[in-house]
């Protein structure tokens, strides 16, 4: 059989345009006479619109929409992710308003609807709905009915959506009792550094143990700060790779089933695959909400000119300005350093000196004001201009910001964490010096190598405030990524007093991470919407 | 039998806090010769920890508390809301690091724990988790199994958890079902306008239904933007009330209920039952956050006026710092406005004048930036001077956007967006003029009377821009809270050319949104953690 994946980058809501998009793939599908496509999960609509389900007329729509790919379907199979629903009648909270207006009333099912020859042959309701990191599948969806199997074409096929294929005992389980040869798995799985190696031993495990043949298709494209990176395959019934889309790249897969070989499975390397990510969140988000440039505050250091290095690789050297905002304390080496960074990436960049504006805000004020407070000053400052530049040229800017600096709470509030993206958020320094070294042709080898500093006052130096970056970043991601306690960091071996003030920083500095842009997450755990912890709270770990 | 409705105000995370409070208000409930007393729903962690509750030793620490408060159950009865934990084995989808973190492989409960003479009788799991609005229950809790019904002193009780009042063919039916005479329920539920009325009409048609008396022991408090309003209260098997806890406060609420009759409900006033939510919202923010003091932009318009007024109740004058930042644009009434209500509200008011500021900025960009650009540049001059008083003071910013400018975006991302909390942004325009008006003694007249203006430009008026609140707002209402569609907002007499305006701003103002301080909620949807959009979307309804 000629299988097509077609690994597309829907717009979530965007209905028309991703209908288009779909009926496009099924039609070259069909010129390259595949017998069946195979789109990803909530392809219809885009993963995910999140409380836009709940808006009159969008499942209507949706489902319109629907009714064209199954007219789309003459003499080809397609599965597509979509949605179907049922009025339901037992009343549940209808006594609440807020449950009312939150769906009440309907139940949405989260579906593979399978289509073939003008018909809809079945629609399969997931059964797993994930609702930890950034999933929230149980607020909008009622978990589908037991495994169905098919037969398409002479194959015994079971279809499942995403979470089902890793739960135990799951529906891949049962569709292969029940005689599947074949187990199509319809994904939105988002990317962390990892997670292709990850899906391709969970794949060879479910296919060895079912001796099926596992065909995976996943979304790809930048959704705020949740990138799904593509990387659509296929597994033998012994587990060996068959066929590997590539990551990140929108495109429609073909393969002939019966004349596929075993092929080895390149391993990604981390750092690069997270670079992929970020170039990809950095486009979707320009793309999809209908921009095309960006301003970038470009200090002389690490941080800024990783963030200008992936805009450029996003977007093009012309679709680029940087901004440099010199203070008193701002040192002749930060200057130089940036414009060697602009000059090596081929983009505009202009000084904005801000020491008259600090002088002249001290003045604004009886008094004046001192300490940090004038520190936040400065930071504030940058923020007002590039915010006037980025307005005045209808360009967003990109929040420069690391996850280290952003966990201790190592940033100003409105200055530095002004922006519409934090492309780097989820990347500890340590990431980021490791990314810039493989992008030492573009940024300047001073620039990795100086000691890190936030140039708000004189000779300032990070490691002056915090703990080295090796130490803090190993805290972190242990305190984030894994949920460690203070007597679990102690436990392996991290000194008492520097875990009691990574911790406090940490805890502190929640309000800050509460008014942040979207993060791209390259992480099992990034900041934003895949993790949800109140601002107001007393835990002490 | 003598019972206690102990309506407290515990914070979240401060486990030993909270025991403490739970403590002496059993040493109370005894000493007060009480049988039985009744705390909230998870009144030992507050609600809600979110994703605290996968922290390590987070849950380990409840359970420490909780053992604490069997032990104080000596000679009387103790309802409280806990958690228990099942460690599980069946994998889920252990192979993927995002979903181990968080929390795969334990079960949690969410329960009222039954201590009684220093055992524990039963601890009661919820079964209906909700999950839509601002609740994210089945991101962290397992479904508790079916029904029980104990006896105390003579009585057969049924306990339940908040929820499991709402569901139809719940556990109330089924608890009565197996013989209760009286239903104990303990919740965490949140206020909107109305909600009294609706706890007490659900509450008594589930008690005449069953013919239970029902006993309703509600949380009260702050949280980021979230309030709790108290209001605990008793329930006759005939549906009448027989006992009404006061709302927005903490106490120990005592009844005899053997000599129980019944009394009238008040009716809430709707706009005096608002001012009591955002009044405690904004004592308990300062408070559990560790703050005293607030500062507060005052134009001489009628949103910061009724911040500052509501600050001043919630703080008192002293806790209160006004600032008022005149640019060229401002008028003299403007500056006599703010001057007057800070003498009214005897709370300190400085001047700062920014056009010298806006000036030198201009300068400072190369060709300076026009339209609304130069709009946005004072408000962020603003924000920026406001932000510098508050870190020199260790003050929060008190952000005084309403509901109906955040919805369409007619305000400055990090200039009047600046802040810690946001207490009227769910009270649309036309709410904002009726608080006023009722507190007309200390908001002068004609902050109230004139039309309202943004002052960045000259001559400008809200109205040239934006639709006449008073239509403005219906379509909002119906848009945000009731999930309305371009149609049906047509259909209901809207006219066409407004309607697209205001979806329009509504739609591209998302980015400016998502990065907020937390919203006092109001209504039955507000911005924030119960209304969860994604900024990325091409959605048009």
């Amino acid at each position: 059989m000629r299988l097509a994946l077609a690994q597309i980058d829907p717009t979530v809501g965007a209905i028309d345009d991703n209908l288009s998009l779909i009926l496009s793939y099924i039609e070259r599908a069909r010129r390259s006479k595949c017998d069946l496509v195979v789109f990803p999960e909530l392809a219809v609509c885009g993963y995910s619109p999140l409380d836009l389900f709940w808006q009159s007329g969008f499942v209507d729509r949706m489902q319109e929409a629907q009714e064209e790919i199954r007219k789309a379907s003459d003499g080809i199979g397609v599965i597509v992710g979509g949605i179907t629903s049922k009025r339901h009648h037992d009343g549940g909270n209808t006594s609440d308003p807020s449950s009312v207006s939150d769906g009440a009333g309907t139940d949405l099912f989260n579906c593979a609807l399978f289509f073939a020859d003008g018909s809809l042959v079945a629609s399969i309701p997931k059964l797993n709905l994930p609702t930890f990191d950034v999933y929230s599948e149980k607020r909008y969806f009622t978990p589908g009915p037991g495994a169905q199997v098919f037969t398409f074409r002479g194959k015994s096929i079971g279809i499942n959506v995403c979470e089902d294929l890793w739960a135990d005992d799951g529906p891949t389980d049962a569709q292969a009792s029940l005689g599947a040869e074949w187990i199509i798995n319809i994904s939105a799985s988002p990317f962390f550094i990892g997670k292709g190696e990850i899906r391709h031993a969970l794949a060879s495990r479910r296919a060895r143990e079912n001796g099926i043949s596992l065909f995976y298709a996943n979304l790809v494209g930048g959704q705020d700060g949740v990138i799904f990176d593509g990387g659509s395959f296929v597994t033998s019934p012994s587990g060996d790779l068959l066929y590997q889309a590539p990551y990140f790249v929108e495109g429609l897969f073909i393969m002939d089933t019966d004349r596929a070989e075993a092929i080895e499975p390149k391993q990604q390397d981390a750092i690069a695959a997270a670079r992929g990510a970020i170039v990809l969140g950095i486009r979707d988000y320009l793309r999809k909400n209908g921009f095309s440039q960006v301003i970038i505050g470009i200090s002389g250091g690490i941080d800024s000119a990783l963030v200008a290095a992936l805009a450029v690789e996003a977007l093009g050297s012309d679709a680029v300005s940087g901004v440099f905002l010199p203070s008193a304390i701002s040192s002749e080496e930060s200057r130089d350093d940036a414009h060697q960074l602009a000059k090596n990436l081929a983009i505009k960049l202009v000084d904005v000196p801000i020491a008259d504006l600090v002088a002249a805000s001290q003045a604004a004020i009886e008094g004046g004001v001192s300490g940090l407070a004038a520190e936040n000053l400065q930071a504030r400052i940058r923020g007002m201009l590039l915010m006037a530049l980025a307005n005045q040229k209808n360009a967003l800017i990109l929040t420069t910001g690391n996850k280290s600096e952003v966990a201790v709470g190592y940033n100003t509030l409105y200055g530095d964490t002004v922006g519409a993206l934090a492309p780097i958020a989820d990347l500890y320094k340590t990431q980021v010096w490791e990314m810039a070294r493989g992008m030492d042709s573009i940024i300047p080898q001073r620039i990795i190598d100086k000691p890190p500093t936030a140039e708000l006052r004189p000779d300032q130096k990070d490691e002056d405030d915090l703990p080295p970056y090796e130490i803090l970043d190993a805290i972190l991601k242990e305190l984030i990524e894994e949920n460690a306690s203070r007597d679990d960091l102690i436990a392996h071996g991290f000194p008492k007093l520097t875990v009691a003030d990574v911790l406090s920083r940490y805890y502190r500095s929640e309000y800050k991470r509460g008014q942040l842009p979207p993060v791209i997450k390259v992480s099992p755990k990034a900041f934003g919407i895949g993790r949800r912890v109140p601002i107001t709270h007393r835990y002490r770990s």
